[in-house]
């Protein structure tokens, strides 16, 4: 089956007739019908197909059990109303590079594998990553056993009503002990491969990020008959914050965003008791990310106090800069460097990854696609067929130099 | 039954454990509970129990068709974990003074209702009064049907689920035409009475009030790997606008609050596309409203153009300034100025009330009990019982005065 034909059958899988976004939550049933493509592609080319204890899919070609194997893929998963791209081009681009390697002859000398992450975008628990990082151990079963989704399931049950059992999760070294080399393939989520004219690049690093919650809580109050001098209103002191936040990141040269916002009760002429915020910020290097963080939290406690409101603020995650393995990085670039119609430019990015989650463990690489608006996390994200194309040989190039030599 | 006996049976219906506060929507389970309250307590006087044609209930001491009726009541319906009192306290003062009167051994020469008018706080739909407002006309058919809640379920549907007829709303002047006096006793939502040190007051006016819906609309995009420079990120505006809002609300002397928001995708690393804030703003009189609104939306509007953010500014609703009748008025306070020991000012409120709207069709006044805090619409909202003890027995020297003389 043919990259093309891959993607037309994924495509509908999940999508919202109201957006034209993706809500391919973990464990809905959404989820379910990606997985169940997932394990019919893996099928359908004779691959040995298992999910691990944590949720995670792997398709194998040769015995994983030799060890050193060489693995691909991502995850099929979405943010709330993403786009189509962000995590399904690599799995699909890892089914379409086994075709093209198969179609080239090549005999594989070390086991190739082919993953879907569980729950990498974190859309429903609140926590990115999830399948990757209980895998890898960076996140451990009791904090797993407490992510609770919006309407109060938590993960466990979540995973069980899917048919999944909650008891087995946890740190798995020895699969991956059995890892040589990862490999993710991902539409970049920036414009650097636009603006410098190229398809494909190597990731030389992700950068720190992390989310915080502010919590400002003040008093609920009506509206229309509280005057401006008696109120606690939090709304105040959340969109101070929100500016703060932009004039921190501007002055660092950091990202920081609050797009997710919780209010109680949130009705018309009721002051709020509770404006629930979350802070998404990233940079370069963990000394700026401090400072941009600390120069936000700084700002918001002295808004909430000129204003009678209590603040809480609390990091629900954090993941420390992530430098991609050196030598398998300059590996990809010696392959793809024979292609002499090919510049393969190195790019840092801003955006998490399970290959940022299994780099402390495997050596790991990843692959960037060019995007020519950097739109991501969003219906419009995109990429040219010409582009996704190129990727697929880039990787069948990369798998055959790690995996047939 | 005493007021106390009546306001225990209430307290806890609907009652959310997680906030303490009331979740009574109308047409849902609790607002069930409230109506078949409502029935019981009319039945168990003997009064003669009807609901109109928009589901608002009614109980009568004599016959109504003989006209000039003196009513009162409020609604038992309540804001999102609003407060015990917003409603309740109208309608258990109601019946609580007329079993006075009835103790006294008071001879009524008119026909004495009480009223729970349907949907006051406009929760679930978004429009305050709608009981009241189609009974008046002030709310045509049309734009009834056309009232949808959150879960996307229409105001007839949710009527027709109730057990209620959608198809017969509508205007309903024959009834109207029977009432002579409406007076609405009302917990104050702000703390006039206890700064002047008074148990009851009598409303003067109450201020033109308004809400308008403003729908900033950025791209959504990947919130760790978009440049700052390449975003339209809403919230940023939205922002802005809610501190636009206090500074044209001080300058002014008037009100304006954000206190509902809604964010798509409202994802904690996804820029947003909509932000969706409603902005609720009243003030002493329309001139003063019109130049708080209109600064609002221009600075509104020059913020998003500064972010590149496309702004929708919608007024969803909006009540010109209510001069309660003024010779009802003056008959109040003559009645109760008998009382040498009751000292009853004359205050304006920021608050909208069925009053409000039936004060065009029918001569109407309305009672306030002193609130200590001015806190409403929040399960903080309170009121002393022995204030409202005393509004029972302002309200029954009322009626007494208006209808049995």
């Amino acid at each position: 089956m043919s990259f093309h034909s891959m993607w037309a059958e994924l495509l509908p899988v999940g999508r919202s007739s109201a957006s034209g976004g993706y809500r391919r939550y973990a464990w809905t049933g959404a989820d379910a019908d990606c997985r169940a493509w997932f394990r019919q592609q893996a099928e359908a080319r004779g691959l040995a197909y298992e999910v691990d204890r944590n949720g995670n899919q792997w398709a194998w070609l040769g015995d994983p059990a030799e060890g050193d194997a060489v693995v691909t893929g991502s995850h099929l998963d979405s943010v709330p109303d993403g786009g189509a791209f962000d995590g399904p081009l690599g799995v699909v681009s890892a089914f379409a590079a086994l075709d093209e390697l198969r179609g080239r002859g090549a005999r594989l000398t070390r086991p190739l594998g082919i993953v879907n992450f569980g729950d990498e975008e974190g859309a429903r628990f609140g926590l990115a990553c999830v399948g990757s990082r209980l895998t890898a151990g960076a996140l451990t079963v009791e904090q797993a056993h407490r992510l609770t989704d919006g309407d109060g399931i938590t993960l466990p049950q979540a995973m069980e009503a899917a048919g999944y059992d909650p008891d087995a999760i946890g740190p798995d070294p020895e699969r991956l002990g059995r890892i040589g080399a990862f490999v993710e393939l991902h539409v970049e989520q920036g414009r650097a491969l636009d603006l410098s004219g190229d398809r494909i690049g190597i990731a030389s690093a992700i950068w720190p990020h992390g989310r915080w919650r502010f919590d400002f809580r003040g008093e609920a109050n009506h509206a229309g008959t509280t005057r401006l001098a008696d109120r606690r209103d939090p709304m105040l002191s959340y969109a101070e914050t929100v500016l703060a936040a932009r004039r921190e990141a501007e002055l660092a040269g950091a990202v920081a965003t609050f797009g997710k916002i919780g209010v109680e009760p949130n009705g018309v002429n009721a002051i709020p008791s509770l404006v629930r915020g979350w802070l998404d910020s990233r940079a370069a290097d963990q000394a700026t990310l401090d400072t941009v963080v600390t120069g936000i939290e700084k700002a918001a406690r002295e808004y909430a106090a000129a204003h009678g409101v209590d603040l809480g603020v609390e990091r629900e995650s954090f993941t420390p800069v992530v430098e991609f393995d050196h030598a398998l990085r300059d590996e990809l670039a010696r392959i793809l460097g024979t292609d002499t119609e090919l510049r393969v430019p190195v790019l840092g990015t801003g955006a998490g990854h399970d290959a940022g989650i299994l780099s402390g463990r495997v050596p790991t690489a990843m692959l960037f696609v060019r995007n020519p608006t950097g739109v991501s996390h969003s219906p419009a994200e995109y990429a040219a067929e010409d582009d996704c194309v190129a990727g697929v040989s880039a990787l069948a190039d990369v798998l055959e130099g790690l995996a047939c030599t």
